[in-house]
């Protein structure tokens, strides 16, 4: 088991980081510094309501993923591993007062749900980017784990992102602002994925690859599913349109990755996405796998995730 | 307080519908009826696990909402407000198996929360109308209850929207089914919204207006906000964004509401949308009101509905 390391932290080894010096995260907001207070509102945190520095200064690795248990679970997990002293009850929810998300803190690690889809994520990210930077925080690596369906690939196949595609195959997130619409390139750090890729093969028997993930704004049309309430294309409509995606690259698809991928990249975050697939998409679209395969299946991203953090603090041998 | 009404009820007085005869929930899927089985995946139902007509057959009355917190308590709140005999800690969530979504059911008013966003919506409707179909219900109303942000209308004021429009101010919907884009209309009945602002008549200093809401992919960059991490426009622009929408029709903004009304109205189900201001985006971006009136506002729409359920029901005087 690992030594403990203190919430506080500072003097974290940092010899197998790729980067050097001091990366703070940035907000591209002119207005933001002469806000006499910042209301984190769907976070339910604020900076004159919370001492952010003391309580985030010392995140350095940021999880997000869909589902609240998963992400408790994922902060549980964590804690375990990174063998901190605190008690496991005293792992709260930081976002208690809202509904909206929830957020846990286990040493330098920071764990937020996000929910489904990209307008739920991107309210999320606004947030936690702003925290971050309120907080003073610097070098900080943000990881999505999640779910996905895949392409041509054995369902429990954990797939490293290399660059996120929208449903038209291609590596760029539409961003409407007021009524225009800017092109935001969803381009990440591929140092990260490789990491990532040569941490998995620590991992005695670990079913990962490297691709591109497709991220859409539905989980049924807009995925090519035949068992939603509304189905206007065939079958052969259905499998030409992943096989194309199979063809550009594209080995999973999600909801969230476009956007992440896009707004930690402007606000210098070295980010990576790492979801686990339930189900072969050519073969079927209901996801039916027994529970305890279920868990299973979302315990590989979380386990990838937590070995490399663990290597990135020079805990493991 | 009202008489009690049975969950199984099936002689509900209905001489105040405006409607006539049995109108079935319809999904437009060819390949549904022939599959053996349909699993709800995010409900965490499904029609081989669940006996979905007995649980769910008598539903006339479908509330939405973000908030699973908010959703539970309009729940207990229908329950009082019906005089159902069912003790109140009997009223549990129905999709507590999974994280997604809650779901509670008081005679016959299905109430279930939806988070933030376009896709979560999108994909708790697919599943919402499958179930309504599975379970043959006919003639139900649905009602999104919502916060949203208003323009040039005092905070607190409920909007009855008369219709979604995106953020280009068009009555429209884009959906993506595979990698093409259809445009589908957001047009909603209006006689349900004339029905609910006359309901809103007989409740005594109710702010309530009928106007256009807006809806976005975003809620910073684009709903006009200068407090994201992100933000590339002055404050004249966001003004002048947010006039040209008011000029539009436009009294509020949320995330929901096109794709909710385009899929309630190719289902027939007959929709509508009431949510209430939290504050006026011609002064402000950030949500700073203290909790209780948080609180009190928040159930303004609820009320609302409330009323107008009892009205159809037949228990108000």
């Amino acid at each position: 088991m690992a030594s403990v390391i203190p919430a506080s932290n500072s003097s974290m080894r940092s010899d197998r980081n790729t980067y050097v010096g001091k990366r703070f995260v940035h907000v591209k907001n002119p207005y933001l510094d002469s806000m006499d207070e910042d209301i984190l509102y769907h976070l339910d945190l604020g900076t004159k309501t919370h001492n952010l520095p003391a309580m985030f200064g010392d995140v350095k690795f940021v999880c997000v993923g869909g589902s609240p248990n998963r992400m408790k679970a994922f902060a549980l997990f964590m804690h375990k591993e990174l063998g901190l002293e605190e008690a496991e009850e005293d792992i709260k929810d930081i976002c208690a007062g809202t509904d909206r998300y929830c957020m846990y803190k286990t040493g330098p690690v920071l764990t937020i749900s996000h929910s489904m889809g990209i307008p739920s994520i991107s309210i999320m990210l606004h947030e936690l980017i702003k925290l971050l930077h309120h907080a003073r925080c610097c070098d900080v690596t943000i990881i999505r784990i999640g779910t996905s369906g895949g392409i041509e690939i054995a369902p429990g196949t954990v797939v490293i992102m290399d660059i996120a595609v929208d449903s038209f195959f291609k590596p760029q997130f539409e961003q409407v602002i007021l009524d225009n619409i800017v092109t935001r390139s969803t381009e990440l750090d591929k140092e990260l994925s490789e990491e990532l890729f040569n941490c998995s093969k620590e991992i005695p028997n670990f079913p990962t690859l490297i691709g591109h993930t497709m991220c859409t704004y539905d989980f049924y049309e807009g995925q090519g599913r035949l068992d939603g309430a509304l189905c206007s294309f065939s079958r052969e409509k259905k499998l030409d349109y992943l096989k194309r995606a199979y063809k550009a690259g594209v080995r999973n698809i999600e909801m969230e990755s476009t956007v992440f991928t896009a707004m930690c990249g402007l606000c210098g975050l070295k980010a990576a996405v790492v979801c686990v697939t339930l189900l072969n998409r050519l073969d079927c679209d209901q996801i039916n796998l027994p529970h305890d395969v279920l868990v299973e299946y979302q315990q590989w991203p979380q386990l990838l995730i937590s070995n490399f953090i663990r290597r990135r603090l020079g805990l493991c041998d």
